[in-house]
């Protein structure tokens, strides 16, 4: 089987990360995984939301949303709409998750970091070029803080960067543009620490149910495009 | 370690469906999993939504939610605050895609089932206990529509049931029950079908991110309550 | 004329009561009045809304609601809707102020009551069965106060329960199910106390306007109803 | 007992109505209770709605909404709030039921009769104004309409009117006004025909639980005062 | 070209001005640009949002709406679509930003006036109208804080009033009505100071661009309505 | 007087359009306005609203959004807010009916234009720099129709640019930043075609009104402003 794009089973498509894309936020970059494009911007601010006051902890959000011509055909403004629909809720709530993971609330201290990932255009695996630009721009954002003096320790205890796998016609492939991401029977979305463990698994069988051997050589290309992954990251943040 | 209702790492919560529990609903059950009660009703009509007229597919769509008083402390009513939640939102596309997993659209003919999970009362596992639940009143739904004559084939494929699992103190548990829910530091929801292959498989990483070998553990061990739960199923229906 | 289930023109459906049919709620019964099945839940928590705050007085409150299923065919959920419908807000507010009579606020002290009635199944009376099973989880919710020594004195004045009655064919009769309520000339639904006082008449013409004559014979025979419903509401609160 | 603005017990504020106080709406009056002011609005239209296609008859409803000034204290806007507070939907619904009853569907045709209440002042009976102004409303759209020669009939069947009741320091009271209305101890509010038939009886216990005597005594006050609506109705109307 | 109703190019259509039309609020008036009626409150109360307070500045704010029934057509109410349109928002804060001019903030203390204007009939120039009724209303409202001994200098420190002019087959007219105003090549609204400064001019082409002379001359056209309509708010002031 | 910035008074910022942005969309430019950065893309589709069908002409619209990550303070998604905002609402407005200038209905056919401006950056001046970028993602989109051989004629009529304009002690400013934004007395937003002629004329006293001379310097101002906008689209076009 050849790929439409000429790639390995088990190669990224071209990724580029470009850190401080914007002026105001603390945080920013625009990443792309091929046409793919994720603007990903965040916030730092002191304070934590009320539940959380006195505790001495921080806290970190995460909002995703998608830009009506980013898709192939134009759809509606979910502010237009007047509400948010069930996958944008999904995905916020997992780029949230991940890069919570990323973080040592004491040691951030009562302050707040919020994540905006907005898709500018999408060709497949948006969800994972948000998380994997997150961590850009989180790192950044925890940065400003330090600069500040607002920070307890170090608050960053893991990197992490996300990626999608899914079988097409039996074999597994790594990073799925829309093509490929249609026709697949499974599909998975798999975020990894810097240090190679799992911190999300989402394993949907599209046309049938698959086993554990699929599974496993799922998990096994992932492992791959979070290491590829990581060293981009470090590479754009220069470390 | 010992569970504090003293069962085996390995031990589903008592489990009780009772079928037809609705009158008007074309298949019902109240599926009771511990403490967490879940009513399922499925409703068969004739027709499916716009986009998908004239293709000869049938359509199978669920919506999950939760009665205010069903957790510990009173939750705001999603219809008084004008707008669903991302957990229901997550859920409920969750259920969908599970159930769907167990039809061939071709056999069902353009027939629509709508299957809705409502927690009566949460205890842990309720998403798990409502995808359990509502492949009994899909199956009873389905039964209704052959009984009219309306099915093109047999739609029913594979049954499909889910269970929670999670790490406690390092310990692979089953069926967690909302006092270890807090307390796991990976929790994961895994549906399968009744052949004993994967439909779902969601894990997340709680309090530290998790390795490949906890990961198969956890794994193995949703597939034994997975193996109980199509048992109980199939109890229940009768077959 | 003969009633199609064959009861009397005065005689109610089989009425259940299952008390504490819920574990986490201070009160709770799931009521049936023949197919009719409504799950009532009382939350008691110390403190009032903001506008009551020093006074002194307690507050309760109600909500009323259907799942989709309830009906005889499935009906859209609000939370989906985004929206209150008309009908589940004038019921809301009927229940609330029902069982406000029941109540003498300064007993109560500053606790606020919220009771929840879902309608599981729908085959008329479900407003008359909510505020009926509703004084029973109120009940009990005034007992978890008082046990845990929040109260200020009695704040049970009075118990309150209700009826529907109709003309169908210029046959006035009690408790109408749906085959009944849809051809009724005449709709009324009568809350009254224990003790045999009126709380809420609401009558409306549904084919053709009444006269007073009509009127009075509704109102006897929901009296009777009431005298009913109040003895099966004391059985099961075991007084 | 004395009432504050010197009226008899039986007696109604100044009540005028003004017709045709709007140009576009096919009828319309501002009607006043003392300073209660509501403009009534009725528009008629061909066509039904999409459920009521191909019956042969016509539909009429309501819609009542207060300004944000009418009140003493300014109160936020519907619209701004983004929802229907339960008040409006009741009253809206209480409108539109008793208009209906003054229609003859069939000789209506397949016509439309949307009614516009928007109160601009509120000073107590806003709901039994709205109705008894809806009413000459009403009326001149069907004129509207049988001048266009659109009737299949006769579609006036009946007139309405409506007013309040109510009970302070035991002594029934008509027609109440702001400052009686939050002292009442019961409170109704009566739909009648013009030939003296109820239509709506909507009775409260605001302060104490009311008996038998109390309902009749508020009911012939009703009467009586409806009885006077309607002649000033019918002077309005020029009939 | 002669205008339909006769009028000259630059007369204003029949202004009258109804103060003081309601009770409650602090200031109020009926304006009627011919058949336009556009009811203007205004509440004054002691306070300002959170956001200034301590700030030693008061707060004016004005809220535009039309009635369903003040079109030619029927229009549906933006309560009931639970949505504000953006023709709505636009005019609301224009309104806003045209009385505040009027408004010395330091002078007003820590006191917010709200001004409601809602159209009861529209028939062209409604945003005019009310931004002209508004200031008479805002007027009173400053008055009655004065009587109250709640300002800290004199707040009004301008009158502001407001016209609609446009182009008809190249001839600039004043005061357009819907007939003229949905012909017009290019439509002007224009707000103005009692001392003839501006303070909007909003200048749309509707059919064509437009060039300099069009623009002057509708300028001065406005001009001369705004002068007509300060002297008539001064009459109906009493000044 | 010094700018900030070191420009001339009648100096724009730097100013680049980088057409074709995008991959999906039909038409496409990123444009920036100093650190404003407006992502404008337009979707070109065949067929027109319902109310405009069968009348041979086509349609144009627009939406105006701003990222939450754009201003230097991160503000509230309006689809998290389920409600869109006035500001928003009203700038959708401006760009809609100023880019309908530049259209010919009759040579567009029944097709629909819909352009969407995203600001990814604000530093004053989004709603000029939308319109200015709004044009050439038209343009383009009006050729891509063209090449499908959908167009009945010619439909680009004219070019369409926009500027703002503003007075700061007293001095007239062309394109003001955030900086000078927030301090100008009058601040007027002017849309003008390529062939120099008015489209829209937005003037806004803020500090203070304003006279007929400050109105005639800022007018000047912003035709210089549009003239040089008008020469940077033009190249960007290629034409």
């Amino acid at each position: 089987m050849t790929r439409e794009d000429g790639r390995a089973a088990d190669e990224l498509r071209p990724v580029t990360i470009t850190r401080n894309w914007l002026d105001h936020a603390q945080g920013s970059c625009l990443i792309e995984f091929g046409k793919t494009k994720v603007l990903c911007a965040a916030s730092a601010s002191e304070g934590v939301p009320r539940w959380r006051k006195g505790s001495g902890l921080g806290w970190v959000t995460a909002e995703y949303a998608m830009l009506p011509q980013a898709t192939h055909d134009r759809s509606a403004r979910e502010s237009v709409k007047g509400r948010i629909g069930g996958r944008t809720h999904e995905i916020s709530r997992l780029v949230g998750r991940s890069l919570r993971m990323a973080i040592d609330y004491k040691a951030l201290g009562e302050n707040t970091i919020t994540i905006d990932c907005d898709v500018l255009q999408a060709d497949g695996g948006t969800r994972t070029a948000a998380i994997t630009g997150a961590y850009v721009a989180l790192h950044d954002a925890v940065e400003h803080l330090r600069a500040k003096g607002a920070l307890v320790g170090e608050p960053l205890v893991e990197s992490v960067a996300a990626i999608s796998v899914g079988i097409i016609d039996g074999v597994p492939l790594l990073d799925l543009p829309y093509v490929e991401d249609v026709r697949a029977e499974t599909d998975m979305n798999v975020v990894m620490t810097g240090s190679g463990k799992f911190v999300e698994v989402q394993g949907t069988a599209e046309g049938a149910p698959f086993d554990k051997a699929e599974l496993d050589a799922l998990l096994e290309l992932a492992a791959k495009g979070c290491v590829d992954l990581t060293r981009l990251q470090t590479e754009a943040l220069g470390l």
